[in-house]
């Protein structure tokens, strides 16, 4: 029996609790022993009370313990493990796995996903990206990843550097299009909704095709009327900035200007 | 019987074909009559023979004539047409309906949605945006829309136009972005496929939460350590320029900079 404890009450933290309870159910020799949270009621919905600790000298022994907490939190929460030599891993995607105390054996395990409180989702498809300090230990990051998904993937940090930047444009900036569009939606009294299956089209065509080989429109078809007539239309000078930037960027190919 | 021809071979004229055809079969009061190609060959594998005209001056009576060819080639297209008084619709969404030969009623009937010639699309879901010349004719484009679609929507040329912007944001620029995204990822041998199911998820969102809900991320956090490691991360000017401008908008929350 494998023997995990997580470390956060947050959304990673409910997400990965979630995940490794299911596995854990379903009969697999995985066991989720106990949970840090700072406030205890934050994981009472999910996790036994006598299962959740609010203090760090109560830590049981495990195979791995998985800090889930905020990137500034990493090297306050790693410090205050009263232990030494075990497993000890932390799930972000832009933190180097150094800056985990190096009293203990250091680890990744970087689920690449955009996690929200109260929104399920299956753990099954979601790349985890695990890294060792040790090769002697990656052994069981994988094992214990690979239970709760079918994307259990060596990722040295500066490949995890690299998708976490790229996960900022496909995901944060992208995000942030989808609300320009919104915006614009609402000022002319159309609903933004008109517009959601051309948003879930687009994200399912990249897994048939390249982006580059989807690219359309205007600025593809170096159409300089109607992007003309679309900056005119805008009235918002920052929208107007956002789309002459990207217009040019698909002009040029995405490459340098 | 409602009878309708299309006139071009397009990516838009081919999957509209489809979606009368396949109505056609499934034993709903309409008829795809005829089709008017350039070139014939084009069409060969969707459409009867005998059905597909190169001449104008063949084309049959219809209640619509749906004119799906380049924006460019829609005056001259559609004072082409040997005959008057009847319904003739372009599917642009951005040119006015005034483009169109005013011998004819005039109309609009564009299919909200990105296609791409060689992939199936369902048409039910694709909101197809209405608007006629004259009012009279509105519940004939309309019967004929909701035989191809759950959502047939009257939409006026403003709106439209609208909503034509914000595809262009929606759609081609989220599309680049995931180009950039593949590009980064590409320049460190991570594989882009490890973004997929991010890329799903962010657009999977917003069919519950409003994007401005959903954004996340180091801009929204104002995380200004995280937001320079990754500018320093970036080795194509391009890239970081694009990534300053929308860092600067999420943290304005898209209002004018
Ligand atoms: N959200 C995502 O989509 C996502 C995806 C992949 C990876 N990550 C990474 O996963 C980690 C957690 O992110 P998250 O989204 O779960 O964050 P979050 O929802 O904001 O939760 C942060 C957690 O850290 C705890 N914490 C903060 N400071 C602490 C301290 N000094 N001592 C102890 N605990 C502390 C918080 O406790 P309180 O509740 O008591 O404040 C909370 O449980 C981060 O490294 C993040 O980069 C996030
Ligand atoms: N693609 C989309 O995602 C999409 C979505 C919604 C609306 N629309 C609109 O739908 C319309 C068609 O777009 P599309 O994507 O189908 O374009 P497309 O694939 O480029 O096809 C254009 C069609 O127009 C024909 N054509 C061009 N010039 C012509 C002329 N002078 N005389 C007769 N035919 C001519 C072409 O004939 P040849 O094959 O002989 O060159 C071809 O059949 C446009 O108004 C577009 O804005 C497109």
């Amino acid at each position: 029996m494998i023997k995990v404890i997580i470390i956060g009450s947050g959304n990673v933290a409910q997400h990965l609790i979630n995940a490794f309870q299911t596995t854990q159910n379903s009969g697999h020799p995985i066991e989720l022993v106990q949970v840090y949270a700072r406030n205890k009621e934050t994981l009472l919905h999910l996790v036994a009370p006598n299962k959740i600790t609010t203090n760090y000298s109560d830590l049981q022994e495990a195979h791995l313990y998985i800090l889930a907490v905020s990137d500034d939190a990493l090297p306050e929460v790693s410090n205050a493990l009263p232990f030494s030599n075990r497993l000890v891993a932390h799930t972000s995607g832009s933190a180097p796995i150094t800056v985990l105390n190096d009293r203990n054996k250091r680890a990744v395990f970087y689920p690449l996903q955009t996690f929200t409180k109260n929104k399920a989702i299956t753990f099954k498809t979601i790349p985890i990206c695990l890294e060792t300090e040790n090769s002697a230990d990656f052994e069981t990051v994988k094992q214990i990843a690979s239970l709760l998904s079918d994307q259990a993937i060596a990722i040295n940090s500066q490949q995890r550097k690299a998708l976490h930047v790229a996960a900022v444009f496909a995901n944060n900036f992208t995000n942030h299009l989808y609300q320009l569009a919104n915006a614009i939606c609402q000022e002319h009294q159309v609903p933004f909704g008109i517009l959601e299956p051309l948003i879930q089209e687009t994200a399912q065509k990249i897994q048939h095709i390249t982006p580059q080989q989807a690219q359309t429109g205007p600025a593809k078809r170096k159409d300089a009327t109607t992007i003309e007539a679309h900056l005119e239309f805008l009235t918002d000078q920052n929208q107007q900035n956002i789309y002459t930037l990207l217009t040019q960027s698909i002009q040029k190919n995405g490459k340098k200007l």
